[in-house]
C-alpha cells in the first residue's frame, strides 16, 4: 500500500479514472432523480387530463414513471456501493490498467443499465447481465479489499 | 489541487464547513429514519384503536408516516450523493468562499425541505424549489470535477 | 487530529478494522440485493405456477420478498451513513478501542439485524434494539464529529 500523496494526485491515473466515471454516474442519477420527479408532475398532468376526457392514457405514463423509479433505485443499491468500495480498492494499490477496467466497466455497465431500464426496454436477460456486471466489479473489489488488509 | 495535508486539516475552512454540515445532515437523516420508525409504530396502534373504536382516525397517520418516508427518501437521493461529490468538488481546490456558500446553502435547503415536507407543509412550489437548490449544487460540483481533472 | 499519513494507514489498527467491517458490510448489502433480485424471479415462477394449479402458494414467498427487501433498505438508510460518519470520526483521533468497539458493535448488530429480518424472523423487540445499537453508534460519532471541529 502506497501513501495517499501519491494514490489520491491528479497524476494518478486510476485515481483520475475513478474520480471522472463516478461524477459521472452520481450526476446520472442526480438527473435520473429530477426525471422521475417531472415525469411524476406529468403524469399528474395527465390524470386529470385523462378524467376530462375519460380515456386511459394514464397507464403507460405511470409505467414509465414506475421503471425510471425502479432503475433509480437500483442505481442507489449498486453506485452508493461501488464509491466508498472503490475507494478502499484503489488504497489497495491493485495494478493500474485491472483497476481501470474494472471502473469503467461497472461505469459503463451502470450507464446502459439505466438506458435499458428507463428509457429503451429490450428484452432481458439483457438488463440482468449488465445488472450482474457491476456486482461482480463490486464483490470483486470487496474480497480484494479484504485479503490486502488481513 | 494541493496536496491532502493541506486540504484535509482542521485548520482549513472549507473542510471544517464540509464536515460541519454533512455531519448535521447525517444526524437528521438519522433521526428522519427514527421517526418513520416510531411513527409507524405509533400507526400500528392507532389502527388497533380505531377497529375497536370503529373510527377512520388512521388515515392521517398513515398519511404522515408516508410523508417522512418520502422525505428521508429524497434525503437519501440527495445527500448520499452530495456526500462525496462534495469530498471530491474540495479537491479541485475552489474558491473558499463559493465552496463554502455551495456547502450552506444545500445544508440550510435540505433542512428547510424536510421540515416543508414532513412536519410543516407549504403550498408548492416551496419544496420543489428549495429541492433544485440542492440539485443544482450537486450538478455545479458534478460539472467542476470533471472539468477539473479532465 | 493527527494528519492523514497516520490515520489512514494499514498499521492503524483503528483504520484496519474500519475498513475490514466496512466491506463485510458492503458485500452484505451486495448480496442482499441480488437475493431480491432472485427471490423475485422465483416468485413469478411460483405465480405461474400457482395460477395453473390454482393454490396460494405465492402470499408466503411474497411476503419473504417483502422481508427481504425491507431489510436492504433498512441497511441502506443506516449502513450508507455509516461509512462516511466513521471515515470522518477516525479523522477526530478518537481511543483506539473506544472506535474499534464501536466499529464492530456496529457491523454485527446490522449483521445479526439482516439475519433476524430476513431469514430467521424472531418476536420484536430483538429486531428493534439491534437497530438501535447502530443508530446509538451512528449519533454518538456524529455528535463526536461536531464536538471535535467545532
Amino acid at each position: 500500500m502506497e501513501d495517499f500523496f501519491t494514490i489520491f494526485s491528479p497524476t494518478n491515473p486510476v485515481f483520475r479514472t475513478y474520480a471522472f466515471w463516478s461524477t459521472v454516474l452520481m450526476v446520472k442519477m442526480l438527473f435520473l432523480g429530477i426525471g422521475t420527479g417531472f415525469q411524476r408532475k406529468l403524469a399528474i398532468f395527465s390524470k386529470k387530463e385523462a378524467v376530462k376526457s375519460q380515456t386511459k392514457a394514464v397507464s403507460n405514463v405511470n409505467e414509465d414513471i414506475e421503471r425510471m423509479r425502479r432503475a433509480h433505485m437500483n442505481d442507489m443499491e449498486n453506485i452508493l456501493i461501488f464509491l466508498p468500495l472503490c475507494f478502499a480498492y484503489i488504497l489497495t494499490n491493485p495494478f493500474p490498467w485491472l483497476a481501470m477496467t474494472l471502473i469503467k466497466a461497472f461505469a459503463i455497465t451502470r450507464i446502459l443499465h439505466t438506458l435499458v431500464y428507463a428509457f429503451a426496454p429490450v428484452p432481458q436477460p439483457t438488463r440482468f447481465i449488465l445488472f450482474l456486471v457491476g456486482v461482480f466489479v463490486n464483490a470483486y473489489m470487496g474480497f480484494s479489499i479484504v485479503k490486502a488488509f488481513f
